[in-house]
């Protein structure tokens, strides 16, 4: 290993049954975290080459079990978002390019820091279980094209691990490192077509579009040598999406987004990346195609009655789909007011995540305990004009003595100015 | 200890109380290994500036007991060698300088790999023990002006476990780690001045002149703010140092150097080293003076007798030191010889080396026992005409089946051309 470690670090390319041995050395225990971590440090400042790191996702993906979904008829096109504050796009794509014809086997994870999880939001539905075998799950979608479940240890283990020691010895930011961490998953869970949501901005992991461009080829670049097809949006995450941040909050917007009366911002983006999924999925011949089938959908109630079909069949409380006023709420709320009169010139997403966290919807570390009705929403977009006194945000927490930590957090979030601003667009990129 | 890793990965420079929180952390058990071979080799990437290298050294040197030396009177100077083929300096320099003059309290350490160690040389003589406690250390020097021991566990132990982690993670080539590794212990060992030979070449861990001297700079600079005057010598290790390679032949050829009878290469090497050591001790006023003073002691047989008194209070038998045909012997000689005629290129110190140790001089692996008569015995240096059919070297060992193997690494160490050559010189500079 040391030799791998010293090539690695000499700049020089490590064959495909260098990178094998190192995989599979550190997920059997075999290689010591403290090579592993080197070698990491290694690849942080001198990259990977592109066959590397097919080669590194290849060995990663094949680390656990595999989800065969070659019994799902139809082409299994995933989305995966880079993370970001307030986006529920999840909660509204499933149903909506399911009720499309495109196959969802969607598996997700639970939220940490900032933002938030899928898993953590369907779970503010009251009985709803994303606890199945992998026996139920492909009978779920065979009948109902659609369901939603938690990953569990068995997949893509070599990520985990490799994650947990990334994270504690600086070698998280390298653009192989998160591509292959991205893209091993999908794989595993047997995509075969993958649309990525690159967020941009101060709540989002990259800071610069830059920096997205560069993900979004590497993660193309090995789709296209794993024969998988992938499509890459780059989208602002300088401002939360939508208007609400926090579990149950988000998802009576997802709903009213599936019913046609969701933020403007929510809405665009999820037509773009539910566009992509259903070229991919072959059941729209191209963009205009395949946006004016999902505004059907969303017209006609179909997307909508997709998604309470995706409630009740994972035992979840339907009538709360039908009722939002009966998804948890929080005991308090608090309403944060504009200091000044002005156009809003920043709504800073990483605060707003913070918050958010602090008034008890996100975990602080695994083990947090989620309140699924504490959260934020939000009254105000980037642009909007307010009155001193008006109302920016209102807070909800089941601990009054949260108001005051998130109120630090709202009033860094928060710029007021008296000039307006031309606003950056939400859709920054699309990578074909 | 993750944000300093980032610190060091992102070129910003450590502040003292980082630096010791790092080094504490680690000895105590705190910060955990895989976190350090990152660090490691962060800084293999960014380097260290002067001030956190010194920092460093200081750190290591307080992570374990510190020698007092102060007892003894007179200014102590230590000398280190960075590690070559058929190095025996010390046995010669110790007695050397202190018939001088100068106090020598050397702590020295064994051989690993294809150099070898003091120790490991001084137990060549019968009966002689380099274990002794600290107060008799110092008394012995007090008496003597000299003694040698072994350095104990208790010395710089951030350094050992230091280098054990960075043997196996790549991280031991960088110029500031070697330094603070070389210095922390020399300091440690109450070192008021030290002089530094610098091997080049490929019996050597310095590879080129150009490393030699930048590591020199390194060195010099953290005595520099550490208090300590430091002087570096660079000299080639492109061949080995004298006519003998292993344990008991070394001390063979340190006994005629000491009186006077040594061959050329070794005998200026001790000249040029123990001038800046008497220097620096100031019982010279310069460099000339110092080589008169010397070779005084060596024509008048002082410095053989303080060798010899050395080797008496230590409990070795000084009847073979009289007649080193009582040292150890192996059982078994063998005579490598030219196959063809014309003059030596290169007697690869590397090789020799490596052909010593499997010979039984020296340790392939720490637990490894030393056969103190084996080793080569070289009758040619590069530059000389050789016959075909001459003695090129004689190897002894206790066991006729290694000689197989050396003699593939001899014919590897051995380039033979028709052609003259301009051999290069052995002292390369000299930084004061």
């Amino acid at each position: 290993m040391v030799e791998l470690i010293k090539k690695k670090r000499d700049g020089k390319e490590l064959t495909p049954e260098e990178i094998t041995e190192i995989i599979d050395g550190f997920v059997s225990g075999n290689i010591p975290d403290y090579q592993i971590s080197a070698f990491m440090m290694a690849v942080y400042f001198n990259g990977m080459t592109g066959a590397e790191t097919a080669c590194l996702t290849d060995r990663m993906m094949r680390s656990g079990d595999l989800i065969d979904l070659s019994e799902i008829p139809g082409i299994k096109v995933d989305k995966h978002s880079t993370g970001g504050v307030g986006d529920k796009t999840t909660l509204i794509l499933a149903p909506l390019v399911a009720a499309a014809g495109v196959p969802v086997a969607k598996m997700s994870g639970r939220g940490l820091g900032h933002t938030g999880g899928t898993l953590d939001k369907m779970e503010s539905i009251e009985g709803l279980s994303v606890d199945m075998t992998r026996e139920e799950f492909i009978k779920k979608i065979q009948k109902h094209n659609i369901a939603i479940c938690g990953q569990n240890q068995t997949l893509v283990p070599a990520d985990k691990q490799l994650y947990a020691l990334r994270d504690v010895t600086g070698t998280v930011d390298n653009i192989s490192l998160i591509a292959s961490s991205i893209m091993s998953k999908k794989l595993a869970c047997g995509a075969d077509a993958i649309v990525i949501d690159i967020k941009v901005g101060n709540g989002a992991y990259m800071k610069t579009i830059e920096q997205a461009e560069r993900l979004a080829e590497v993660l193309k670049d090995i789709g296209q040598q794993m024969g998988r097809e992938v499509r890459a949006v780059i989208s602002s995450m300088y401002e939360p999406l939508g208007m609400t941040v926090g579990n149950a909050l988000e998802v009576e917007e997802a709903i009213a987004t599936l019913q046609g009366k969701g933020p403007k911002d929510l809405t665009d983006l999820c037509m773009e990346l539910g566009s992509h999924m259903l070229v991919l999925g072959k059941v729209a011949s191209d963009k205009e195609v395949a946006i004016k089938k999902m505004k059907q959908l969303i017209d006609s109630g179909a997307a909508y009655n997709k998604f309470k079909e995706l409630v009740g069949m994972q035992g979840g409380d339907v009538s709360q789909i039908d009722h939002p006023g009966l998804l948890p709420q929080s005991e308090y709320q608090f309403e944060y007011k504009a200091s000044k009169s002005g156009y809003l010139h920043e709504v800073n997403a990483l605060k707003i995540g913070l918050a958010s966290v602090k008034l008890g919807a996100g975990r602080e570390t695994k083990d947090s305990i989620i309140d699924h009705g504490a959260g934020i929403r939000l009254y105000k977009k980037v642009g909007d004009h307010v009155e001193e006194g008006e109302t920016l945000a209102r807070l909800y927490s089941n601990d009054k003595g949260n108001f005051d930590t998130a109120v630090d957090f709202l009033k860094d979030a928060y710029v007021i100015n008296p000039n307006t601003l031309r606003k950056m667009p939400l859709i920054l990129k699309t990578i074909l």
